[in-house]
């Protein structure tokens, strides 16, 4: 499969623009052909235009319809075998492995948003019923539901090249809503990001739906990112990176003359409480744990653990020195590329740099191109405290242990902690017991508490939230991973009095979906027995 | 009872600043005792203080007990007896039949939103259970519900007194989903508002809340409301009002350090279209059926119907003949103050003064200080098409009915309508299948779609939607009347790997309230049984 280095429009390539992005394999160094053009005004006009069309002709198409689109999608993604695997791991420097569990876990959303789909009941269809005779004005037939929103932007993260990427999450959640895609491809693996839309649009055209349902641009300026955001089709834009490119995002969809939703998630610093029990009885086992979800993938996720309480004494010296020992040890991951590989350096330079803060260990140094060591660093309470940039994101294998004076500093430092997707808690039962203000603090400034447990390995299912308050994310009212995201491209319509035959099948009294409904303030599957 | 013409805060009154908002009966023009104050900063900080650590200390009350609190409101407002309806009356001008019927809504929307909370499924609980021996990697437990956002402003508005003002459906909503208010009365209405803040105020008390759960703060300067949106402890806004005021308040939020959701409904033309079928079967029925919405309440509805598309011919003008004379025969109504009053006459000079637009008919001229005569102006398609103001809310008891010169040119100003709370269709079966394009153009356009109805009187109920697409409201997500209400101060938090006992009641095995919970995938009341 020779790589076109083209936009895909509505199922066409195109590339007005001079071949400007190129990808560079992290692990060499060396530039990776094809080059990619920069998206001109013109083609994403014609983007959202065919998108637009798309949304329109294709909200006729059914539950099934789109859960088959989805489906193909997945097995697409599959049919391209090696080749995507191996341009994953030229572009990122992401081990085969990982890569392969990434592909399974894109390939498995989207079949599981597909069961969403198919199933149907998500809509949230409700209906009260008529009363005629009621005083002192009759009570009308309403019914509601959730409809699609319209096209929607979704923005590839470049630290899930298939996962948060193409036809990752966004995108499997925006199709299963009924909303057509326009994506711009991460300018670090477009190579990746062209293998997976001409599998999406393989499955666009297998299963007949308009060829608008899907779009992929190329593009790395800022221009181009604000261009789809501000374009007046956009309906909703769904986005993971930095909370700068994020912020910025959502300032230009709040500015519109209509503004609309944009779901950014923005990383996270990801407490880790050790509450003493915890501490003393398996300390040893927490380092190791810690360590692994501190280098996982380099460091290089949103969940990524990067600030650890705990009680300063000789459980926690005791710990220090393993954690050290495990990371010393530990090779070097190899970062996505040069840039995040800067921010990282950088991130360490200012730890290093700050009165209070002292390195505990560091990983061995890498021999790739953008090697990244582990770290952990450590402060007292009063230093991070007093020290605002200890409270901000450093991306990449590295962690911060706050070293606290008594449980009570637990609590006054989760006070001063901005939102984040996770909090996790190592305890006993007795620990949680004696820190249940802790863990009511944390909720209320996080997506979700993990107890015994590491924030990394994000579980795709019904009942996930990733999301948080901001800066986590620009929306804390949504999740992007996990099924409940569909509900992030949706908004509810409402028809009064309408006749069965011009009502969604979702609201009609036979309910031929057996859908879960909630009618007249109760949950059934049940038709109506209503004599109209 | 005597109004103390103070601010409540936290249960105490206060009043720092001077005396300078004073409310005037419309019907009279004599201004009514007695004079408010404006919130002081202080003030401000005093109550979203106050609501935060209601917040917390609040959120170890059950759901039985927060139902309580929603009833025991209604059941004060009622105790209030004669003193309230009279003063609204004064306030607004509002007759007395009016008044009544909107204190019963507003009773009764306390008392549904109580059963939500008492059912308690409305947190919309999903749990997938463990699975320790996957492979590669162990399944977590993982449990996700809502909770409250946290402290929500609420701005009272002048055309709903009670319903949607201090105890009215964003008040309603928020306190059901667990969430202290802190309310900014109407300036038009300040009597009305202190004495349904001081029900509040009781009933908080009476049901052992803490106080900070309520405050009520006068203001009628836009920095007031500015500085409530802008404070860092508020966490969402609820709003009904003016596009003006309403954008002022969106662009305030979404500039703040950690935005925050704003729901502002900011009222809609609410286009009404007469297809050819029923035109022809039983205009003059439509003629008074139009009448009697365009100038209920002085058309002081955000539903009321400005905007009428039908099909000229013999039947329209029969319509627009039968209209005329249903509205020259329609008394003048008295509107809530100078200023709705001003700009309604302003909105019927512009329309006036429209080359292209004629008048069909008015009303008689009022003789209260601030009369709106009923009107109804005429155009046809092009000049509708290529003139914007004609597209812009004209708030009080006008419409403007414009002449169509075939079913296709319905289609065609669809699609150029803004987004809108409703949209009417008043047909037969048939006209209805002719026109299922038109139907799904709407669907995009707006909230909710009404068959052979009007739009004013919005049932409260589950499945109502009131919100629509931008600039009918800045969260085309959400609705501001019914059940679902209450999902727009709610979050989703999500517990991993939680013990029982640490676990919520919601997210127990056990689901000790039977609440309706999403367990691996499929809806179900029963609890877990599962061996742990």
């Amino acid at each position: 499969m020779t790589l076109h280095g083209k936009h895909l429009i509505a199922g066409t390539p195109s590339g007005a623009g001079p071949a400007v992005i190129q990808a560079v394999n992290p692990v060499t160094g060396e530039a990776l052909a094809p080059a990619y053009p920069e998206a001109t005004p013109d083609e994403i006009d014609r983007a959202l235009d065919a998108a637009t069309e798309a949304f329109h002709t294709g909200r006729t198409r059914t539950a099934d319809e789109r859960a088959a689109l989805l489906e193909r999608i997945a097995d697409e993604i599959e049919a391209l075998g090696d080749v995507l695997i191996e341009r994953v791991m030229a572009e990122t420097g992401l081990p085969e492995g990982r890569v392969r569990g990434e592909r399974g876990r894109t390939t498995g959303q989207l079949r599981l948003f597909a069961g969403v789909v198919r199933d149907g009941s998500w809509v949230g269809a409700r209906i009260d019923t008529a009363d005629p005779d009621r005083r002192p004005v009759p009570k009308p037939d309403v019914r509601r539901m959730l409809i699609p929103l319209g096209p929607v932007v979704v923005f590839g993260a470049s630290n899930f090249p298939l996962a948060f990427s193409v036809a990752g999450g966004d995108t499997a959640s925006a199709l299963a809503a009924g909303c057509p895609v326009v994506c711009k491809a991460h300018p670090a693996h477009p190579g990746t990001s062209e293998l997976v839309g001409r599998a999406i649009d393989r499955a666009v055209a297998a299963t007949g739906f308009p060829p608008g349902t899907f779009s992929l641009l190329h593009g790395a300026t800022p221009e181009t990112g604000l261009a789809l955001v501000r374009h007046p089709q956009t309906r909703a834009v769904g986005f993971t990176g930095s909370l700068r490119a994020g912020r910025a995002l959502f300032d230009a969809a709040a500015a519109r003359p209509d503004p609309i939703p944009v779901y950014a998630e923005m990383g996270s610093v990801n407490p880790v409480f050790l509450l003493p029990g915890a501490l003393s009885e398996r300390g040893e086992a927490l380092a190791e744990g810690l360590a692994a979800s501190v280098t996982l993938g380099a460091g290089q996720f949103c969940t990524n653990p990067g600030l650890v309480f705990a009680p300063r004494g000789d459980a926690l010296d005791a710990f220090l020195g393993h954690l050290g020992a495990v990371l010393a040890t530990t090779s070097a991951g190899t970062m996505l590329h040069a840039g995040i590989r800067a921010a990282y350096e950088a991130g360490l330079g200012r730890w290093q740099a700050t009165e209070g803060v002292r390195p505990v260990a560091a990983g061995p140094a890498g021999d790739t191109a953008t090697p990244a060591r582990p770290a952990v660093f450590t402060t007292d309470a009063e230093t991070f405290a007093r020290t605002p940039h200890l409270h901000e994101e450093v991306f990449g294998p590295a962690t911060l242990v706050v070293q606290c004076d008594d449980p009570a500093t637990f609590e006054r430092l989760a006070r001063r902690l901005e939102g984040n997707l996770t909090a996790s808690l190592h305890g006993t039962g007795d620990d949680l017991r004696a820190h249940a203000g802790l863990v009511r603090l944390l909720e209320d400034r996080v997506g979700r508490l993990i107890f015994n447990g590491f924030p990394t390995g994000v579980e795709v299912c019904h009942a996930m939230h990733h999301g948080g308050p901001y800066p986590a994310t620009t929306d804390v009212r949504s999740t992007s991973v996990g099924t409940a995201a569909i509900f992030r491209f949706a908004r509810p319509v409402c028809y009064q009095n309408f006749p069965q035959e011009a009502l969604p099948p979702e609201l009609r009294d036979d309910n031929p979906h057996g859908l879960w409904r909630l009618v007249d303030g109760t949950f059934t599957r049940e038709p109506l027995h209503v004599a109209r």
